[in-house]
């Protein structure tokens, strides 16, 4: 049965806000059947929303949601003074979390994560990337998007899982990286994807991390099966990640604080989404914001994600995202609205959802707001009003 | 009828987190009559919360809540390019707020308020400092202060509030600020006074403001009405604020960043809060943090709180507020939670509040926690499982 929603201005983020105001939008089962404005709207049954604000759910293109612990305890000591080494001596820093996760059950993780998933709900989220990448062996790796999955399964929002095991190289691989690749991030790639576990592959080509070769091979391997890929490229050097990832097509670059000139030619030519993580930066108290304007004027759509992770950015706002790519990085907040919603469901390779227009996906936020611009102003916008996923009233 | 709450951990914050494991907690109306080891508690009707954090409920001692309007348009205009003099002329600033302010009726503040208070309590606050200061009228002041009082009539929570009259000069006083003082800010602060409005005056001494001269004669007329004051000191610049707000006992001296070493001596004799403000630091990107490695050293108690404002600090999460005091000025999480409960309670002159101790008043917040630095290491924790505000159980 349709429903028509009135009393609404929508930002249908086609191009940009898009704006209609007094719109009515008429939901069929899971989809968007009618758009325009309420003057013209066909005659249905009818849910009014008085002086609500109308966006697509937003859609939180890069988070490492599924891990075990936190990281309050290394968060304390270094601000008492604790220098880098005395944490990584107390067991701080990823391994830490590597550590916790492998110890956790399957069961464990879904718990743990569960609360965290449910905030970003709050938030205004209803589509959500989730990538393994703190177990570091085959069954870890395995396990945590299982878990990941399972997440899916409890609540209405979709999930979108992403393999990355070559994350970080775990202890027993130390100094060998090549056969980390070779031993566990290759086969654990094709063993999810047999089981059906994985939507894209992701990797972290840093000094401290992977080496471009090393991505390559892995990236090569994904391809191989028809998998997407993305990266975590120039969050802290220039490695050339951004080619390496234009030259795999890939879906996204993401953080680029030093993402090169070349980099963003390359990137533009591609297609392939710039995903914003203000977050880290933030926390990290970096100075090298990525090259905004750049990529503006290149033409390379912007994604702004939580990048939710126990280290560097344990937030699960993407309002608060947005806020912070503006404060910090200079995005407007119209591109920031699209960095949550359109251009976020490219980063993920979903074209069902990310705007309002007919034959999307019914995933909808209404918000105690008059204009959109108030997602971004405020510091951590806790505006939402109701969430309406995949056609669901009752969400 | 006494209940006891069990299941706990209990971070009293008596001069550090002051943390009792498995602790119990008697609230006998809205009085803790009872706290400690939950073995050594007394019988009494049960109230078990396994697993929680319970933490005094957060104060929040620095906030321009009630307004009217919004500045959402002004932060987009400036980041798509617009110069300060363009959105000054497009009426742009506080005097926009002023404006949106002085149009809005009682019942328009006190609705268009409530949702930010909302989110405050949502969000672990269960005491609230409101400041006047955009009605800059003696009528519009008042408006304010009702507007205010109303709020704390509607909510559970302890509103405070504070007279700022001399928060800005308003276009009619241009260029003659000791008029505005005598005319519009002492007979304001009489008035409101007399109503029982005010629980204590403040004002912002700034090169854009108030001189000390003006804000010496605005503190004698209010400390002659029996009033404590409290200033908007060094944010922009070296005023020599924080030596006279110590020379006036002040309960707290806020802001900061520009403080001299000579005003953190000043404000340690006196026994002034530091109220340290990062929401504003942030948004204004500012460059030069409050002197906290000072203020430690000389032994003055530090305060956080939200300025929750249209302009420079449009938030509402004391939790938030706490993360960035320690992202972005290196405050420690167990500083930052003292900074929003027993520190927070001095700066505003509360004694029976912000810490968890018997006879204290039964503000609590349970938190989906397990220990009080998590509180600040979230990126704005949306962790509160419950509060119980003046022993309220049904808060
Ligand atoms: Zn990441
Ligand atoms: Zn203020």
């Amino acid at each position: 049965m349709a429903i028509l929603l009135t009393g609404i201005t929508a930002a249908t983020m086609r191009g940009g806000y898009g704006l209609i105001p007094d719109a009515a939008l008429l939901v069929e089962g899971d989809t968007i059947v009618w758009l325009g404005p309420r003057t013209d709207a066909p005659k249905a049954e009818t849910l009014d929303f008085p002086g609500k604000l109308l966006t697509p759910g937003l859609i939180d293109a890069h988070t490492h949601l599924v891990f075990a612990g936190n990281r309050a305890a290394e968060f304390e000591l270094r601000l008492q003074g604790a220098s880098y080494e005395e944490i990584a001596r107390r067991g701080g820093g990823i391994l830490s979390t590597v550590t916790a996760t492998r110890a956790a059950t399957e069961d464990d993780l879904v718990t743990q994560s569960l609360p965290r998933l449910d905030a970003m709900i709050a938030a205004g989220t209803t589509t959500v990337e989730i990538k393994s990448g703190y177990g570091l062996t085959i069954a870890d790796e395995l396990k945590m998007l299982r878990a990941a999955r399972r997440l899916s399964a409890l609540r209405p929002v979709t999930i979108t899982t992403t393999h990355l095991a070559a994350h970080a190289i775990p202890p027993e691989y130390k100094g060998r990286p090549d056969t980390y690749i070779e031993e566990v991030a290759i086969p654990s790639l094709r063993a999810a994807h047999a089981e059906g576990l994985i939507d894209a592959v992701d990797a972290f080509c840093e000094t401290i991390a992977f080496t471009p070769a090393q991505v390559d091979r892995l990236f090569t391997a994904a391809r191989a099966l028809g998998l997407r890929v993305k990266l975590h490229a120039e969050q802290l050097s220039d490695q050339g990640g951004a080619q390496l990832a234009a030259r795999h097509a890939a879906l996204s670059a993401d953080h680029l604080e030093h993402l090169s000139p070349e980099g963003v030619a390359d990137m533009a030519r591609a297609g392939t989404v710039a995903t914003i993580l203000p977050g880290a930066f933030y926390t990290l108290r970096d100075t090298q914001p990525p090259p905004i304007a750049a990529l503006r004027a290149a033409g390379v759509p912007m994604a702004v994600a939580t990048d939710c992770n126990p280290g560097s950015s344990p937030m699960t706002s993407l309002p608060l995202a947005m806020n912070m790519a503006c404060t910090l990085f200079r995005m407007t907040p119209e591109e920031a609205l699209l960095g949550a919603t359109a251009h976020a469901a490219r980063a993920l390779g979903l074209t069902d959802r990310g705007t309002l227009a007919v034959g999307q996906r019914a995933d909808l936020a209404l918000w105690n707001l008059t204009h959109p611009a108030e997602l971004s102003y405020r510091i951590g916008a806790e505006a939402l009003h109701k969430s309406i996923i995949g056609g669901r009233l009752d969400a």
